[in-house]
């Protein structure tokens, strides 16, 4: 695959960084993550939207525009000759002074990478609790996608050696968060439930697509802060994220669910619907 | 300045690592920190030690023994000749598969890298409290020193709006933790008071080095949860890290301090004979 780094396209095997950047010293990056289909990047607006929020909450300043960064989406699809791939946007502060200051002199690196598309259709997965808490919003905004991702990934460590594929997570209060790279979502009593984005989770933007398709399908939904003791309640699962769309949940902790769920599979085709009106995809 | 990456001396501006290595792409690294005095490394083994502890919270496997990695630190600074020097030592995951899971194949990006001594002596520096909140044990080991330095960043950011050189960060209870990138001391009624390890700080090799220095000097010492409410209180206050060793404090938003105090320039004197005895510095 070719990558777009700072402009110029380069074989991925290739594309290198300084070690001065930051985004290999500190971290110090912020990112999305979309999917091509069909050719297309699918909400492309809506991710580069919040790559500008996670970009301003670092206070790094975006190379290019959000205009020019769609194009340059389109550019590294059109590249590699892809239909359906996954994309990543990075911008990371780039090189400058030592030290964890950002006052100095900055040039972002900017970076477009492209991987193949997951295969499908998802099954379902497992999900287990964790001991790992979510970073507060106190400590770092949550609505920024950054490239300080190990809370992340301890979180999905410790479910992996549970024998469960992704981690859900709690926040500080214990209250159910999200997972380590997905938005979690539960059916009781026929209503959709999802943890409000007050409760200090990413702004998914699956999540979002997943809660209008079920307003228009007159399901109800609730997002709200909501216990663990929910997990033995629940009907059915599912978490979302923007490279494998809507995935069902089999289990957690042990507790095995139908899967998918009646509500499960009517949002998974609504979303397999709009993702081809919007993309011309299947 | 020659850095020494994966085991080869490269010029500091030719170093590069994969735009893949999971250091760039998630902040997926450990490392540590430490100054070199009179061509010798202060403290390597402890400064190694810690970076043994990092790296293991991260899961990550050190490419080479302690005993190398010391070795390699000694080469850095006869490489490039110099006297006192800042030495970063980092380890990352590397490259692998896509996203977050640590499941699959990596091999440890290792890099030592050199940096000019910062200039003496260190004059006093103003603190202010900041609201970014150190990020909770139950989110990432606060024991381990990672590339996820957002948190830190973030506060130093605020710190400097505020015209200040340094954040003080509380933890979540809202007791002072430490600083962006230091140890925090104050001195009240002629004890030395420090924050616990338990509350989640980074364990600092220099405020290690005060605490014994303290004790020898037969000053009282009290490890302890710290009230916001001693900054008013405070005769002295003092930050530590392996850079600067100890620098007084002149300032914490807007409170002045006579700087260094008594026990700040005494400390700081048995500090520097403590470095010339390890290093024949000076």
């Amino acid at each position: 695959m070719q990558f777009l780094l700072n402009g110029r396209f380069v074989e991925d095997a290739e594309a290198r960084v300084p070690v001065s950047d930051r985004g290999f010293l500190y971290g110090d990056a912020a990112f999305d993550t979309l999917s091509a289909y069909g050719g297309r990047p699918f909400r492309a607006q809506a991710h580069l939207q919040r790559l500008v929020q996670s970009a301003a909450a670092l206070r790094i300043e975006l190379p290019v525009s959000i205009e020019q960064t769609e194009a340059d989406l389109q550019r590294v699809i059109d590249r590699n000759a892809v239909s359906e791939a996954v994309l990543r946007v990075c911008v990371s502060r780039g090189s400058g002074p030592r030290g964890p200051s950002i006052r100095g002199e900055f040039r972002p690196t900017y970076l477009i990478g492209c991987y193949p598309a997951p295969s499908k259709p998802s099954v379902p997965i497992r999900l287990q609790t964790v001991g790992v808490r979510r970073t507060p919003a106190q400590s770092l905004p949550p609505y920024a996608k950054t490239a300080n991702y190990l809370n992340s990934i301890l979180a999905l460590a410790e479910a992996n050696d549970a024998g469960a594929d992704e981690a859900l997570m709690l926040d500080q209060r214990g209250c159910i968060a999200e997972c380590a790279y997905s938005n979690v979502f539960f059916v009781a009593d026929g209503t959709l439930l999802t943890p409000s984005l007050e409760s200090g989770i990413i702004a998914g933007i699956t999540r979002s697509a997943i809660l209008e398709l079920a307003r228009d399908a007159r399901i109800p939904v609730r997002e709200a802060d909501l216990e663990p003791a929910l997990i033995a309640e629940a009907d059915e699962t599912l978490v979302t994220n923007s490279v494998r769309g809507i995935v069902p949940v089999g289990a957690i902790d042990g507790r095995t669910f139908a899967a998918p769920g009646r509500v499960t599979a009517l949002l998974s085709l609504r979303y397999w619907e709009l993702v081809a009106r919007e993309t011309s995809f299947g």
